[in-house]
């Protein structure tokens, strides 16, 4: 029997000046919405929470457009069609899609994808399978372009992104160093993640030595999901032709004003190395390959993934601000309903 | 009947700590080398200076190995073959290749390429047809990929890659917008390079504001000469996939530590860019294809070039050091001998 349908929204409630808090939130009472033609009714039971919303708090042109005042948040949504209007899609069907902070959200068919609980479970489609696992194939593969024998260096390496790339950069055959902000995350990337030196940007005492000390022989791609002061120590000890890949800056994101450091631009020059931003819907037309290759690494046992699971749809934003403080193992999750 | 052969050498008599001087050179007599077999004893008719030799004055490990102090400077060379032993050349050739700062160099016939005085002025050998035109077209073909209707900013737009930089880029229908330092260097990009717009970064009172204006549609590519305050203005309106070219990095080079400004990186990940140092001679095996296009646009009167030639051997050092306060219209070059 179908429970109560009762909605529930986390709407944006003020855009934050620096560290979000709880107070840019609301949760709100509102209506189950009701699908037309083409539609689908579905109800969330995983909410993906990533630092890439941050920059939607503020009220600044990016490359996706800010979240409106009062409006509720969105993003990667896990749930279950209750109600069909679509010949796609039945009730009782899992799909994914990019949806709103709620407990039932309407959305054309078009917009939600099919996810099959037997493959793997669902939750990977928020994760390993999904936006973070695909942001780590094509930002390694394609612009990393990694060859056996080289050192890779990973800022954010214990989180959803950053995990995948060691292990893809490890099958490559590429010696990985992983920085990250806590012991037991490093000994996770260590003993479960075969990464062969880890550093910990929070203890290390001299990150530039840190890194040095663990890149005897240079460091040939830079895989950076941090930037600041991590970046910093590592641009020094770029080898010839590196390449260094810019998939998030989490350190900048909270920033009021712009910071300062040392230019990277002379590094890039004496080494003829490149330095390269991208998005992830950039590669929307060659989703298939990276989900088929990861689901493959999944499938014989070459790759594992974390997942930290925060219960209850209230603790959406909690599980969101605790990205900015590197709670997260891996990739952050919120359980609405199993 | 051949002038008397007595030998002169320029010598990096200590390291230049921040802006180098003329007290850093030496002068000095020398005997006049003896070709062994294979080798060529060539006459010193026109020496090239370049920002990147600023580079090898330190003792720093960059992509060229330093000057040694006592020995003699080093850079692009036109002269005459006036002994040969290798069949390659005979006595009377003109000739191009990195040789010693003097008079008279030996070389091994391979380091040497002959230069045709009926296709061009043999000073083009160190311009347009040499190092900077090679480093001009390379870097703006290959990084840049101009297409049509795209904006393309170009720092250090008057010297000898940057001028070459704004012409290819013209030619492939691009807007383009100059930055240099001199009103007469702007009216000489516009008036007789057609570029669109310039910029005087030592006298522009709002750098971002004047870049905003003279950018309407965004910017695609940057070929950055100058690096710094320059680069600082121009990172905040770069476009989607707009490629950021690193050739040089002139404002930094005298600096004693490295400086600090805004990051790069944040306008890199949302724009999905790219910024790329290279090294001409990683294009080695495709200078052929360089010289064959700039050789055409010459002939053809799509391309200009402009020398700023200093007389006597003895003035090649205040020809280096006046490429750090700008004093260059085009390529800088030191006459030794007609």
């Amino acid at each position: 029997m179908m429970p109560a349908m009762k909605n529930k929204q986390i709407t944006l409630a003020s855009r934050p000046t620096g560290v979000p808090a709880m107070d840019n939130f609301a949760t709100v009472d509102a209506e189950v919405p009701q699908p037309k033609d083409g539609e689908v009714l579905v109800r969330t039971r995983y909410l993906s929470v990533d630092p890439y919303m941050r920059g939607r708090m503020s009220d600044r042109k990016s490359y996706v457009a800010p979240f409106a005042v009062n409006e509720v948040m969105n993003g990667g949504v896990v749930g279950e069609v209750v109600k069909s209007r679509s010949a796609s899609f039945k009730p009782g069907d899992i799909v994914t899609g990019q949806l709103g902070w709620q407990l039932y959200s309407v959305a054309a068919a078009g917009e939600l994808r099919k996810v099959d609980p037997n493959l793997a479970p669902v939750t990977t489609a928020l994760g390993v399978l999904g936006m973070p696992g695909l942001t780590a194939y094509f930002g390694l593969v394609d612009i990393g372009k990694p060859r056996e024998g080289e050192t890779i260096v990973v800022s954010g390496a214990a989180g959803a992104v950053g995990m995948t790339v060691c292990q893809i950069a490890k099958i490559n055959g590429c010696a990985v160093v992983g920085i990250a902000g806590s012991e037991e995350k490093n000994e996770y990337l260590e003993h479960e993640l075969w990464v062969d030196r880890t550093i910990n940007y929070k203890t290390a005492e001299d990150m530039k030595q840190a890194v040095n000390d663990a890149c005897p022989n240079g460091i040939d791609i830079y895989f950076d999901n941090v930037g600041g002061a991590v970046s910093d120590a590592v641009m020094p000890f770029i080898n010839k032709a590196a390449r260094i890949i810019i998939c998030g800056q989490i350190s900048l994101y909270n920033l009021e004003h712009p910071d300062v450091g040392p230019r990277p631009q002379p590094y890039l020059l004496v080494k003829s190395a490149v330095m390269q931003g991208f998005i992830i819907t950039d590669y929307g037309p060659r989703f298939a390959e990276g989900v088929k290759h990861l689901g493959q690494w999944l499938r014989e046992g070459k790759m594992k993934y974390a997942e930290n699971i925060v219960d209850g749809f209230e603790n959406t934003p909690r599980a969101f601000l605790g990205l900015f403080s590197g709670e997260n193992l891996g990739k952050q999750l919120v359980r609405v309903e199993e």
